[in-house]
């Protein structure tokens, strides 16, 4: 496969509008996507369109991509739509990244969308049920922050994690939030205002979750060969894409309160290898916090440290963003908004500004001092039996 | 890229199955189609699962492929899902094919399925607007048949098509499906039935016309270097399987009353000129008759005669299944029925029969007598702005 580069991104700003529909949402990001670039718009070959949940949420499913390219002004270009859940975007790249790499198209849009808000909470909540035969018709009603809270309270039997813990991280990330313009919550958080909030499933208070978001976040990639054609910006490669599904923990292997992360480290462990790099290379990250105290679980999968280590990172500052390591400088999923299609691109899109330098306020200055040359991705998607259906981890250059 | 073969298909029966569930059927075609192979299914490396509308008609979203699979009895492979409305199962084919020729997997198991039977009949109407704003909410009401009916009322004007031509190619179908044990409908009919059935929009009568229905077909695809290890069966080569997406007429050049086909035809030129072949070499074709007519418009598209030559060729019987070129040997759409996720890899389940030499009573003979060698399948999905909003071509080759 030839070597793909990123040449631009661009989102929406994340967040509650009645007004816009998901072709507005999905337009806006494509249109600055393009301008981001220095490409030719009828020089675009392919599109890849990431979305979760239109069908249930919206009515509009079937040939969701090609209804939002038509309302932005494209035609003649083969679409492919996608759906993975909260890594909808994500796995979109990577379709993208495939064809483009097996040399089936040199530049390729890629956009991840999504509109949660509608006129009716209830079927927004019966589309976030990954298995509705399990969790909705079932009647089991097991649900996403059910299973962050459970694990997060095995993190505190095992680790010595506390409520505070949780709270100092949603702190960093609400924080990190505060300085990004597109992020749906950007007020700063005490951590006594975050602990003090409603707690909505112990030991989750309300502001350590993400809530719906209306939003969508575009990338455009092509040969890596032929980049410098189409940007002047520093070309960004995508060292690796991995991606896998379903994968079920040895149930005879575990014993009770055992804490199990196997099904989010093997796309980790695919892309170190693919991309030629370990955790002590990585100097920025973006991971799949639909609830901020998950953070702690990325620093594990990703190899950053080990669980017992984590209260002394948060004391430490080490993944703010004048720390070793920042990790969420966008504010992540519950400090940016977490529109699930739009989410995977909105996370490339923070990690291409951070590599080019154009992060502004929350620009992290890497190992070197000279701004990060190797960013990580990490995101997920579902849950069937209690794991992620969907798990991927992505590796940027510079 | 790799040259990409098939080495099993299969697939349920289609019609109205109350009992069963989109994971059912998913279940039933997954498996037979891994039987019809000499592969271990630990060695199928991933899945591309194409489905249309189970969203809205199921409120099965988000990550319906891995719902599926895991039902099936698989875990820990990639699973991409794929949307794109009749066309949704060849789209899946079309990337696995990539993915397969870039290196990226060996083994990819592709999936196309749909449950179309609901409680509600409204809710699967709805599921069938292709771009939902302006179908539905809008309340145009443009729909599916209607679009049919006024290109086959162009082409009686233009071509001098008759009402009777249109029951010659919906009886020779039934006779098709009539031989089908997978069919819907397996009853043959007359032509003077077939007209004297009710008209839902004149030309078209109701036997002319493709009902919901729920069905699942699978195809499994590899490297064809490695082909010979997984099949003792003859290997079908993927000569071409393109795609093109929102293909718009040039609206100034029109003049009021033209049939313009491009949209339809532009795959169909990318799939000779990369296969390396031409209408004169296709000895069995699967085409997207959606309404049985729609079958003349397929002869226009794919070459193989002029529309002022259609009558001729229906009254020779041309395209039936011991003429020079028989088409739609399953069936089509409106016999066998069209379960819309499902219906691309049927037509691919039903070619590499052909090709095989499996086909039992509705076998074809191909051009030299000792069955086909070269077979193509039309397949297309979704409106937009009267054209189809995906637009397929794939050719196999023994």
């Amino acid at each position: 496969m030839r070597e793909v580069a990123i040449i631009g991104v661009g989102m929406t700003k994340f967040g509650k509008f009645p007004d816009k529909s998901i072709k507005d949402l999905g337009q806006e990001a494509i249109w600055k996507s393009i301008h981001d670039t220095d490409i030719n718009p009828k020089q675009i070959q392919a599109a890849y369109v990431g979305n979760g949940l239109a069908g249930v949420i919206t009515g509009q499913e079937g040939v969701r991509g090609q209804v939002i390219l038509r309302h932005a002004g494209f035609s003649d270009i083969p679409i492919v739509n996608v759906e993975g859940a909260c890594a909808s975007g994500t796995i979109g790249m990577r379709e993208g990244m495939i064809a483009v790499g097996a040399g089936v198209y040199d530049t390729v849009l890629c956009l991840g969308v999504e509109k949660m808000f509608c006129d009716d909470t209830a079927r927004t909540l019966f589309a976030l049920s990954t298995d509705t035969d399990v969790e909705t018709m079932g009647g089991i009603g097991f649900t996403f922050v059910a299973k962050y809270a459970m694990d997060m309270r095995k993190g505190m039997e095992k680790y010595g994690w506390t409520q505070e813990h949780f709270a100092i991280v949603a702190a960093k990330n609400k924080y990190n939030g505060s300085l990004n313009p597109f992020a749906q919550y950007q007020e700063p958080m005490t951590v006594k205002e975050i602990l003090n909030s409603r707690v909505v499933a112990y030991p989750l208070t309300l502001y350590m979750c993400s809530s719906p978001a209306d939003g969508a976040a575009a990338v455009i990639i092509c040969a890596k060969e032929s980049a410098h054609k189409y940007t002047s910006k520093p070309i960004i490669t995508i060292g690796a894409c991995e991606l896998s599904s379903i994968h079920l923990p040895n149930l005879k292997a575990k014993t009770p309160g055992d804490l199990d992360f196997e099904a989010y480290e093997l796309p980790v462990r695919a892309a170190y290898e693919k991309a030629g790099v370990g955790p002590q290379d990585i100097e920025v990250a973006e991971v799949h916090d639909a609830m901020s105290p998950a953070e702690l679980r990325a620093y594990i999968v990703l190899g950053f440290c080990k669980g017992e280590e984590i209260p002394v990172w948060l004391n430490q500052g080490k993944t703010s963003l004048r720390g070793d390591l920042p990790v969420n400088p966008s504010g992540g999923l519950a400090a940016r908004g977490h529109p699930v299609g739009a989410t995977g691109l909105a996370q490339i899109s923070e990690l291409v500004w951070q590599l080019r330098g154009e992060a502004g306020p929350r620009q992290v200055s890497g190992r070197t001092g000279k701004g990060p040359r190797i960013a990580l991705a990490q995101n997920a998607g579902g849950f069937i039996e209690g794991e992620p259906a969907v798990s991927m981890c992505t590796i940027l250059k510079r």
